[in-house]
């Protein structure tokens, strides 16, 4: 089987068969088998697109079945494309391997077809090649997605006094990564595509949670700093925290083995949650409670968003963006601080 | 200098002062540092994506310089792009490295923002990471281009009695790779663009070489072949493709070492090219023609489409799609065909 086969028997024939937008069924579009796909945007909308490389041993590990491997190489990218507000459009995917595996490759495109359909994302092109080095299995993903023009929600827009909600559960992943345990979040992560379009007129801001909500809730504050030309800072309540805990961190404070503090400590520097924190203006709670309600998906007020000014009245240090608030009510000291969450350098 | 600070010197304020389309121009136009990158495509045109996967040891070498490798990392995209008629727009560049080597990142910007910003090409997002396991440098790239409605080059649109040209000069990528000489093309190739615009309402079908002109034109005749629902054959000239030698290979002819048709052989099998590859209806031989002195760009017809019917007239064997017919006029046999071009499996 050579590189031409397995493209046409895996991911053409496969790509087929994926629900999409209708665009994808115009006579002039182009999908896999040129030298690049063609097809025509939907007027009325911006693009809107991501990239990330997924690579053995650092985003999933050798003993992860190839289904959930599949899954989670589009689900990452598409968690990107909640975070805009923005309905999935179409993906390009490049793998990189030693040896044709048919077997692990029909596995993998199930997990992968099987999402791609369900976000009506069509497979469009890519690349597969063998290093000549002794290498990991890696991918490059590309998702293209839509948003109607100029809707789409930013990093760098909280407004002062907004609320600050995550969705779903925190900590899960970071608890089964050090203890070996089954998370569904590191198999097969849930990206939260219903919830980012629900929030394109109601939040100010949002971003996906793969690093850690303590580093990435710090990219929303520092880019809105710029926007705002003034230090914009983010209280964060353990006690909201605690609420949100995935079921492994519960159960370690459950059984005395860890505190509340130190679970919440844990639960904001977990990585690979792809959740949405999300900034909104507080007349919006009711909206936001009842579309948690729609999409049975809890979403949390977790804190606000605060100026310098209120910093200093409130609290006696102000060199970070972001106040933790302990289950005590009084801040965390910032020797206690939780880590940074994830960064490959 | 962890992996935001790298984005933001070496990748988001090089990306700030490229030339590219007035879109990115727009308020609404969203850049590196968020989830994802945003913009409005402009009216009446086709988007055309390309995604390509480069490492280390099989696309470039370790001692290859950081310049080179930059601009060889964009310039086989839009070697995608020019193949189809269009034009870039921007791209999305993901980087796996083991270490942050400055001096070599600020050399490696060099190379790829200066052909980005020659082909009018923004970045506008990619991901950088570090793999747990040791594994060579690799780069994934995706290259989004615009082509006006319905009017890309495709593969498959070749007609019976079209000219088969090809541009520039073949052979010397095989070469040099082989005798470790120096090849330009390995080096700083040069994607077809100003060619493939041009191309637009001239030629019926095309693409670019990067595996061997006989394995890419085979793509060309299998595509072409499925949408006219006949078997199209092509002869390929092997004096014509004599007058496309490379330096090289002209000088193992010229020292006897090999023969023409050895040359020829050769050319016609060597990857790593970037030439374009198109076929065009006989009227077009002047407007072609003067199209290779405006651009200063050799431009050469190599053979013609033919149906089963006329191959069976001219020639004993009709189990091939190309027939390559050698310096003396007659057709190789079977046994004497030049090889498949690169495969990675």
């Amino acid at each position: 089987m050579n590189e031409f086969d397995v493209i046409e028997r895996f991911f053409r024939k496969n790509s087929l068969f994926t629900n999409s937008n209708k665009i994808f069924k115009n006579k002039t579009f182009i999908g896999i088998g040129d030298d690049a796909s063609v097809f025509s945007p939907p007027n009325g909308y911006d693009l809107v697109v991501s990239s990330d490389l997924l690579i053995e041993g650092t985003h999933f590990k050798k003993d992860h079945t190839p289904e959930s491997i599949g899954h989670k190489v589009l689900a990452v990218n598409l968690s990107d494309i909640a975070a805009m507000g923005a309905e999935p459009l179409c993906f390009t995917l490049s793998v990189n391997m030693q040896a044709i595996n048919e077997l692990w490759l029909s596995k993998f495109c199930e997990g992968i077809f099987e999402l791609a359909n369900e976000a009506s994302c069509k497979l469009v092109g890519g690349d597969l090649t063998r290093s000549k080095e002794n290498s990991p299995i890696f991918f490059g993903v590309t998702v293209i997605g839509i948003i109607p023009n100029g809707k789409a929600l930013k990093r760098g827009s909280m407004q002062f006094n907004d609320d600050i909600w995550v969705s779903g559960s925190l900590g899960d992943p970071n608890v089964a990564l050090k203890n070996n345990l089954y998370s569904k979040k590191l198999i097969k992560p849930q990206p939260r595509l219903a919830l980012g379009k629900k929030l394109l007129n109601i939040a100010n801001s949002a971003i996906d949670i793969s690093d850690g909500l303590s580093s990435d809730l710090l990219h929303l504050l520092e880019e809105s700093s710029k926007n705002l030309k003034r230090k914009v800072i983010a209280t964060i309540d353990f006690l909201s925290i605690a609420s949100c805990l995935g079921p492994h961190l519960l159960s370690c404070y459950l059984k005395n083995q860890l505190s509340l503090n130190e679970c919440c400590s844990l639960a904001v520097a977990s990585g690979d949650e792809y959740e949405l924190c999300f900034s909104a203006r507080t007349e919006f709670r009711k909206t936001i409670k009842a579309l948690s309600v729609e999409l049975n998906l809890p979403l949390t007020i977790i804190g606000k968003v605060i100026s310098e000014k209120e910093s200093e009245k409130l609290f006696s240090f102000h060199e970070k963006n972001i106040i933790w608030i302990d289950t005590k009510g009084l801040p965390v000291s910032p020797e206690n601080y939780p880590s940074d969450g994830f960064s490959h350098f």
